[in-house]
């Protein structure tokens, strides 16, 4: 199949106008691309690589693990997951001291829905959303089963695209101890309103654990502004931390000495090398530490979100905002008259920087379009593709040419020798 | 000062010896070595680089992350933990399918450590020992706040360098729902007998925990001969895994469907790419993943775990008895006389790869070795020097020049210009 550029196409000089216009014309340039020919559109699941990811972490290795050895503990390592929480605040919107890098995404929420709970005793609810990540209501089910009294998980349940606000909003009572959101959502990408749900909740005497894993570098919802309580997530999306790089969690200053860890490890202790059998716990983010973390995957995450800190939230967003505005365009004008059903937030306020469209045969045009058409989308079941648009080097005239690619796809019916399967994993 | 080698002194041919008839006479070559003229002897806190890893590393960061991008999940990044985890068991005397790799330890053992605890509902106690590392009883206590019931954690006192065996045996009755117990004791080095402790807690029903972070790579103590109920530890130590290298666990294959995960994550489900809100644990040693794991460590961790396989933990046992016992005459002939006190067990066969060394001087002499005496050890409040002897890489002749160093900083009473001072971070 053709894979363009399509230059024929109006929408193709657009495009150029629409990248050079950007103020992040040129970020592509700080990414490792070993493939031009490739269009990556799945940074929403792993960054790239940041260019100057490569020699940072060659020297994290033979520098520093293999010179330094022990040594580079005191070189930095240390404090280094506090670093990176001072570099992400910013991005995320929080002060500094309220962020911190630290275990998984699940694990941190783990702690901090168990301390959240544990801080609103007598309260017997726990909400969410129908289009909150799975995992997170696994373990917010976990924290329910190990924190004191008897508490429930409710599920609001959504219309599969749009967040479920007032009927979230008309559920939240004086027996909820804690609300727990994606900002942004995993499927079709729909973004709350943080300040409002987190007053919201507020109204009641309820906390409330933001999970960005979808938004941190990509939307602009500043926490500390809001008044939110506490929030964790992920750094290999947007912010192009590596493969499963550590998570991190955030927490309101005037709560961090308020609330307990629910899992004490010397990381958090006051005095860690006294290694003193009792635990007294640290003031400050720290606490929430709770082991040695891993320190090549964290000297990646650094680099990344040094370059999110560098490019600053705001281009960042209006750029996302452009990109994401971008492709609904271009979706509606060549997708959506082959099939294809736009199944995202149409509000460009309330969405994240992806988009979902469905197709019955989505998962064979997933492959299809893979193989043949050179474009790395995600699937997601039943039948969705989504397509991440990173804001530091997604093109405009990259999301011309993907869509057009994935056109053909379907006019030259490329997916029709796929079998059709939904065991993918990615 | 002079650094040696120290030729005329009769040991000096005698460590050579030892050295030519070690069955892993020559591995060294196997890791980078930068300064040869630096004695390390803090491979039991962070195991040296092995040379194989610089390439690994360079393309999972190169290859894999800038290269595949997401593809990586499919190439091999989704079972690393469970590959990793099979090439560890034999090293630890395990079975297939009972290990994984997983988390922190601190985390590992909270998990494992509440799930014992449901396991036994009604059952108060949680006995550990005063040798036990810190992070340990505080974690512990942690699952005791959050099992269902009143659980209350017990530190059973010790001598300070043996493990107070007789009174864990005493202490174990059917109140007692767990015992927690470092398999190496991580300042003295006591290592328990495994099958014994194991048989003396289950003749009552209690559980046992037990954490291998110093043991692991140094010490043979098999957990499946025993019928070792769970098991963490790290991999940065004795296994060569890199800086705060993602952690260990082990679950007894009959108990890995009995046992609930406390912390439900989406790595745990039967069908994790469902995305299904409702949680079904996955059967087998899977369930106790939680969330995404830190790829880039985890590949230095594949390759130090390689090694230790590769050389087998019959002769890294056999090595690690010859350089202790070696270091522990080389410290009664040339240190005790200048004022050290033998800080560890002395039976070859209750001890692991690190022997503490006490003096009332030990922070200044420990900067003076370092500084001047090329000598990297590890301090342990309030006046422990801890060297550690890494059977992979640590060689006689290294351990005969460090003690002859040692000696000479003392007896030119090199410390004398270093203050007194306990905030060491290492």
């Amino acid at each position: 199949m053709e894979l363009g550029p399509f230059t024929d196409d109006p929408g193709y000089r657009a495009a150029l106008d629409l990248d050079a216009a950007s103020p992040l014309d040129g970020w592509a340039e700080r990414f490792v691309i070993d493939e031009p020919d490739l269009i990556y559109l799945d940074g929403n699941s792993l960054g790239r690589l940041p260019r100057d990811a490569v020699d940072v972490l060659s020297h994290a290795v033979q520098g520093q693990w293999g010179g330094r050895l022990i040594r580079g503990w005191n070189d930095g390592w240390w404090e280094l997951q506090l670093e990176v929480g001072e570099l992400l605040a910013p991005v995320i919107g929080a002060e500094a001291g309220e962020v911190m890098v630290s275990d998984s995404t699940t694990v941190n929420l783990y702690k901090l829905a168990l301390a959240a709970l544990e801080a609103r005793p007598g309260r017997r609810r726990i909400l969410t959303d129908d289009l909150n990540f799975p995992s997170d209501i696994y373990v917010l089910e976990s924290a329910a089963a190990h924190a004191t009294g008897e508490r429930q998980v409710e599920v609001v349940p959504s219309d599969g695209v749009e967040g479920p606000v007032e009927a979230i909003i008309a559920a939240l009572d004086d027996d909820t101890a804690l609300l727990c959101l994606s900002v942004t959502t995993f499927k079709s990408g729909y973004t709350y309103d943080v300040a409002a749900l987190t007053a919201a909740a507020h109204r009641v005497g309820a906390m409330v654990v933001w999970d960005l894993s979808h938004a941190a570098g990509a939307v602009d919802q500043p926490l500390s502004a809001a008044g939110a309580d506490l929030a964790v997530g992920c750094t290999y999306k947007y912010l192009n931390g590596g493969p499963g790089a550590p998570a991190f969690l955030y927490v309101r200053s005037d709560l961090q000495s308020e609330l307990p860890s629910p899992v004490q490890g010397w990381f958090g202790h006051a005095d860690p090398f006294a290694l003193d059998l009792e635990f007294q716990p640290v003031d400050g983010i720290r606490r929430f530490h709770v082991g040695t973390m891993p320190i090549l995957s964290l000297i990646g995450t650094r680099v990344g979100v040094a370059l999110a800190a560098e490019a600053g939230i705001e281009a960042i967003r209006s750029t996302s905002v452009s990109l994401v505005g971008w492709a609904e365009r271009l979706i509606d004008e060549v997708l959506v008259p082959r099939g294809f059903s736009f199944g995202s937030p149409r509000d460009p306020g309330r969405r994240g920087s992806h988009l979902s469209i469905g197709h019955p045969r989505a998962w064979q045009i997933t492959q299809a379009l893979i193989d043949q058409g050179r474009v790395l989308p995600d699937f997601r079941a039943p039948h969705f593709l989504r397509l991440g648009f990173a804001p530091l080097y997604t093109t405009h005239q990259e999301i011309h040419t993907a869509v057009h690619r994935l056109a053909r796809v379907v006019d030259e019916g490329l997916w029709e020798t796929y079998p059709q399967d939904t065991s993918a994993v990615t």
